[in-house]
């Protein structure tokens, strides 16, 4: 079985939607490569585009990507609700399946060479291929935005990994690199007391001496408030974290909505568990959970490995794994 | 995604061994089946194979392997342990992803019709193909085996769904039907008090008042005798009811042992949960659990959406699946 990668490429386009397919064309023939979805958010002036395939076909979707935004995406007239410092502006590459956080670094460091390399736009390393602290994460390297970019680019702790130090004209500069795969799970309790549901968010998140990796809060579902609901969660700077996700609300309970930055390193199994026993120090059961969008079915395995106890378990065992 | 289906067809041949090279052959070169494994037992002289593939690939496999089984394996001279009524004798079709147990039939009646066509092998459907209730065991279906075959036949309850209503002279008959996807599961338990286990078998099997689908027992792991151990379970007509399966032991524990015939309808976590609370009653807790062999993702995904009340979980949410 092929390695396989998730791409979730976001451009600075979502309003001139004949530009968005123009940049998405390209990625539907390519060889080893199967784009999932592709959404726009015109308040954002942003589309996220999802793709999954092997490295080989990734690398050269990825340049189809650039060339064609490169083309079509003048930074200086773009203007949206959601920061960003390029047309592409950030291109993270997920481990899915026989793949690991290494070779999700190794293929966004060959993009980052070819796309700094045909088209002297440069890239920031970010996330677990950061090659400093400071550049983990995003939303510091997204500061200032792309009118502050060639300001930024002048201080030498902000010299791209790899192509100019100066940005691209019109196309700025580009975020690439590893992360794991972003799981959106709520958690719906049997009361009516959001209280309770805002407490037990304060004490799982990381932000408020909780898990890390975990991003969390409490909220009442009102009635006849059904239906799925867009939502972009916020870091520390301001910056949206998730980078898509949406939410079903159910009547009249209370809801813990959260995100898993890392599901591999804080399991959701776990803090489930301490959320079903702060929510009993309550006298309130968990009514039921959503798993929203997609996971990997790796969290299925690790989880049922988890609560079965079955200690030797091997990927190699998943029959469907062996094709 | 295309279906994914099992096929594990038993040929009575498992000591020469350039028989069973020559009718496993052909089934390394059809297109969507790929084969998985296969291992002869001298002492049962029969052998198992392990294909996966999709319902087209596996209708030509099985046409291939009877063509090959029909030509090199003479009943007429065949002995060993294991219980048979042909040159192959059973041959299973299992969903595994996309498929359904209607599918499986389907398939197993396309091949029953090409089979009886092709060679004059007559085709008995069991498990859930059968076409009648005294027909669903392999066990009672092979009752008087291959030599008996001619008198049994002559019996209406006993003519064959498909093909000619006396044996073929050489290659007797065949069993072939849908049947869900057998998983051999242990539960280690942390006392050396092999009464334990064995109450907690007797309380969990089906023969003895506990889950259908469920056959158990419950040994003691002496010292030092670590290592896989190839077991075959026996039903209540003393037929084997395992068609291939290993366990590894552990050191100064209590094990049970288990087969869940239907993992659909009665969940492996389900039972693991009433094995915890039986266990609890003595005094005792479960040390660890062992998948022996294959199981299909699907197990882990429902295993993962109950323990986590994951309610609303869709199949098309596990990316895995999305390609």
């Amino acid at each position: 079985m092929a390695a396989l990668i998730e791409w979730v490429p976001n451009i600075s386009e979502g309003r001139r939607l004949d530009v968005v397919d123009a940049c998405v064309e390209p990625l539907k023939s390519i060889e080893g490569v199967k784009l999932l979805d592709y959404s726009s958010d015109a308040d954002h002036n942003r589309s996220v585009i999802t793709c999954v395939g092997d490295p080989a076909g990734l690398k050269k979707a990825s340049v189809a990507l650039y060339e064609k935004a490169v083309e079509l995406i003048d930074m200086n007239a773009q203007t949206g609700a959601h920061s960003r410092i390029g047309a592409v502006d950030v291109s993270p590459f997920i481990p899915i399946r026989e793949a690991s956080m290494a070779d999700c670094t190794k293929l966004a460091k060959d993009c980052a060479a070819a796309v700094s390399d045909k088209f002297a736009v440069p890239v920031y390393l970010y996330r677990e291929s950061a090659t400093a602290p400071h550049r983990e994460s995003q939303s510091i390297i997204r500061k200032g935005e792309y009118e502050g970019l060639t300001k930024k680019m002048e201080d030498p702790l902000w010299k791209p990994d790899y192509g100019p130090s100066k940005p691209h004209p019109t196309a700025g500069a580009t975020i690439m690199g590893a992360r794991p795969f972003l799981i959106a799970f709520n958690v719906n309790l049997d009361t009516t007391d959001v209280k309770i549901g805002k407490r037990i968010a304060k004490a799982v998140r990381g932000t408020s001496g909780g898990f890390v990796n975990v991003q969390g809060a409490g909220f009442f579902l009102e009635d006849n408030e059904e239906g799925p609901v867009t939502v972009t969660s916020y870091d520390e700077l301001g910056a949206p974290l998730m980078e898509h996700g949406v939410f079903v609300r159910r009547d009249g309970m209370v809801q813990i909505s959260m995100n898993f930055l890392n599901y591999l390193k804080t399991p959701i199994y776990r803090v489930l568990e301490l959320i079903r026993r702060e929510a009993q120090r309550y006298g309130v059961l968990v009514k039921q959970t959503e798993l929203i969008g997609l996971a990997p079915a790796d969290m299925f395995i690790k989880a049922t490995r988890w609560y079965m106890q079955i200690d030797n378990l091997q990927g190699n065992q998943i029959i469907d794994f062996q094709i």
